[in-house]
């Protein structure tokens, strides 16, 4: 028995094929179904799954326009042998497609357009009230970040119980770890479009160590692991707004090893078809330096560092040492809870901000604010109250302003800094507070220098035509920032 | 022919015996002079030295009291041959002796009083006009500072040319490089001789890279190091109060190899009688954390470590590397100079302080401020004008309230601390800004907490008779400290 369906996609949109199947036995586990798809001279074989109810879905994201045509494989005869036609067309509105890495250094998206990272965190907001939730949609609509990261599974703040699992079950009645909960999976897919809607792409966390037992979803065997991870790859792989984190702190999941995670981030990177970012966050006691033990991010199913340390300058040595683009996701907090990652002032997160990106780096956001807010936005979402967001969204304007191809610059002494020599200057001088600086621009080329005040948000100086070897007034504060953008010959 | 003398000296204190020789010829690498003094078992040889006008000195600090005999020894029969006896008798007034490392950790002055230091730097300071030195010494005088870094030889900022040089001779017309300059040396002491009567150790600094050529004094042929350094140790290792800093920055040093440091500071340690603290600083540059190369201060003629570094934190490895007290003698200066190094605020320069003595470590200042000050400190001396000065004096007085025996507390999570387990103990929050604290001390004694604002210099909060766990309200702002202090059973 076969079907043919003739259905039409735009690029980087989703195309979801449904198909009816047997409902008999565990369809989860005993049931495999996958289409092929092909473009001319690609071809692209999507691995479909069990949606409940005896409903199978293949879903999958166009990277070509034109004609695809695909044909189903199952072990379900009812399913296999059905085939169609795609038809992609131009993306419209605000799809530029995933998000890539360019030059092992910076992001962008499918179509070419720029994408920095302007990210922030919040672990479960999944898993909060549903007014809680909208309320969290409304703020990120209005903040400054287009990348967050939360986990699937439910953590340990929040809710003493979650609204809801991966696997069918509960922690009385323990879980069946090979039967998914369609619903649950569905909510999340609901919000992940949300996000794709307002432009913020989601750092998706696929394990975390915050479990402790609880549930026990930290130590399942590596059966369960992979299972789970296959089935999350074969629901949101098509999101075009999805990254995979595959686990955050991995070092604190006394219950893996570094085996496991090579085993996880190889199974992501041969058989997610969309080839989605894919990287893996560490932990780490954080005092002492040398005992920073990070995963080897060189490894080549890591696309990009997804790194965590107190110390923002240390983004530099890990562009040299693994030549890929490094998201400092976190540096700790703004807030003022009692532990040391969640009670940064304002000042100190922006600061953290602007020297990670005037490195040719990305830093990523959290807010942990106990009186001054309802909501730990950290593990529940709900309202942003801290002083970086303002600043950070006047960064984030900064530095999407500047030319899209802007690189570190080591050689600039003294301060961090980026820029495209001969055209663009950005230097940051942090708690520094120098009264002048000594400036050697080109020769040739005439320059508009502008000091900027970081933390009040306001241009504080502007020099026009400047060129070559002049000194440069500073206002002998902290926080500043200086641009230098060509004008003319 | 012999002479027989008997004198008394204090303990600590610096006995001069002053012999006539000859001066023909050069005297200066012709003459070898040496006193043995014995007492009882314990017997030191002390080299003496030439000062001008046939005039030979040795300079012997005594440690024993109770009587002492010494005999000359020399190439000149005039000299050679000649005996006395000494007395030393008990040191009075604020004489508590050298400066000597304890248990690997810290620093005690040889009659067991404790010795934190709080160092400060003025490179150049002696190289000034007689007013400017005068108003320096004043400075220092009305400071918290009990250390100084000063260089003998002139650095490249301040004066053009220095008022005088250890060797005879003009940057013009070339300098006599075994020939010393006996008047330059005496003005030294003069100033060695006052910091001592101030209880300010010196971190004496013998060889820089900040000539770069301009006398030629960082590229001598190594015979003339070791006669220059040999004739430093006879003049000055008497004085209770030197530390010997074989160079700074020896790494800019172009034209010294490692191995030349190895030569030059065993010179120190296996003749300088006194056994004085000895020690190198590093420079290096300091942006990217893996590119600091340390001297290895594990090497048995090092005394402690002398580090740079705007990373307090580093001094946590260094202290384990090492096992030797860790000063952190530069981690950059508070002021609004053009350069990175010499523009921190005075919070910063302030939360420096405070991170590295929680860490179990000391920390020096210094000071470079432009319009706000005539001269710049760390170069000059003269005035300090500094928002960390009144702080770093605060600091002092809780830090030198401590019990002794303190020690960094690694366990204590989230903020560096020190303290002594059950008795006393530190924290501080530095930029952290929780608005409480869990605390936990032990049962069955009754503690004073004072949360103390380094910053305001007061006492926000006194909580008496706690024990046991208890939650602590903070002020929720940065530059906070803790100190826990038991009062009871």
């Amino acid at each position: 028995m076969s079907q043919s369906t003739k259905a039409t996609v735009e690029q980087w949109g989703m195309f979801e094929l449904s198909l009816v199947g047997t409902s008999q036995g565990n369809p989860f586990v005993e049931v495999t179904v996958s289409a092929t798809f092909r473009h001319e001279h690609k071809q692209v074989r999507v691995t479909g799954f069990y949606d409940g109810d005896g409903i199978y879905k293949v879903r999958f994201s166009p990277c070509l326009l034109g004609e695809w045509e695909y044909w189903v494989d199952s072990n379900d005869g009812q399913l296999s042998g059905q085939f169609g036609q795609l038809l992609c067309t131009t993306a419209s509105g605000d799809n530029h497609g995933p998000v890539q890495v360019v030059d092992n250094k910076r992001f962008a998206y499918a179509d070419g357009t720029p994408y920095i990272p302007v990210g922030t965190t919040s672990y479960g907001w999944l898993h909060q009230s549903e007014e809680l939730q909208s309320q969290t949609l409304q703020t990120l609509q209005n903040s400054p970040f287009n990348k967050i990261r939360m986990c699937i599974i439910m953590n340990d703040y929040g809710n003493s119980e979650p609204n809801g699992f991966p696997f069918v079950g509960s922690r009385e009645a323990g879980f069946s770890l090979d039967t998914f909960d369609t619903a649950f999976f569905a909510r999340l897919e609901q919000r992940i479009e949300q996000l794709q809607a307002m432009q913020i792409e989601v750092d998706l966390i696929i394990f975390h160590p915050y479990d402790k037992g609880r549930w026990g979803l930290d130590r399942m065997p590596s059966e369960a692991d992979d299972r789970y991870l296959r089935y999350v790859l074969a629901r949101l792989s098509a999101y075009r707004n999805i990254w995979w984190s595959v686990a955050n702190e991995y070092d604190f999941m006394e219950h893996k090893q570094m085996a496991d995670w090579d085993r996880l981030l190889q199974i992501i990177w041969n058989e997610d078809p969309h080839r989605r970012l894919s990287s893996i966050h560490n932990g780490t006691k954080m005092y002492d330096h040398a005992s920073v033990k990070l995963y080897d991010y060189a490894k080549p199913w890591i696309t990009h560092c997804s790194t965590q340390h107190w110390d923002v300058s240390l983004v530099t040595q890990w562009q040299k040492q693994y030549n890929k683009p490094v998201v400092l996701d976190e540096c700790c907090y703004e807030g003022n809870m009692e532990r040391r990652w969640g009670n940064l002032s304002g000042e100190e997160m922006t600061r953290r901000f602007w020297d990670g990106v005037t490195r040719g780096a990305f830093v990523s956001h959290g807010e942990t604010y106990l009186e001054r807010s309802s909501e730990l936005w950290l593990a529940r979402g709900g309202e942003l109250v801290g002083d970086s967001i303002a600043r950070i969204a006047y960064m984030r304007e900064i530095i999407e302003a500047a030319p899209a191809q802007y690189e570190y610059m080591p050689h600039v002494r003294d301060v961090p800094s980026i820029g495209v020599e001969g055209e663009y200057y950005l230097q940051y001088y942090g708690l520094h507070q120098p009264i002048f600086r000594y400036m050697d621009l080109p020769e040739g080329s005439t320059f508009r220098v502008e000091v900027i005040d970081t933390w009040n948000m306001e241009i504080v100086a502007v020099h026009e035509g400047k060129s070559g070897k002049f000194t440069l007034d500073l206002p002998g504060k902290p926080y500043i920032a200086v641009k230098m953008t060509k004008v003319g010959e």
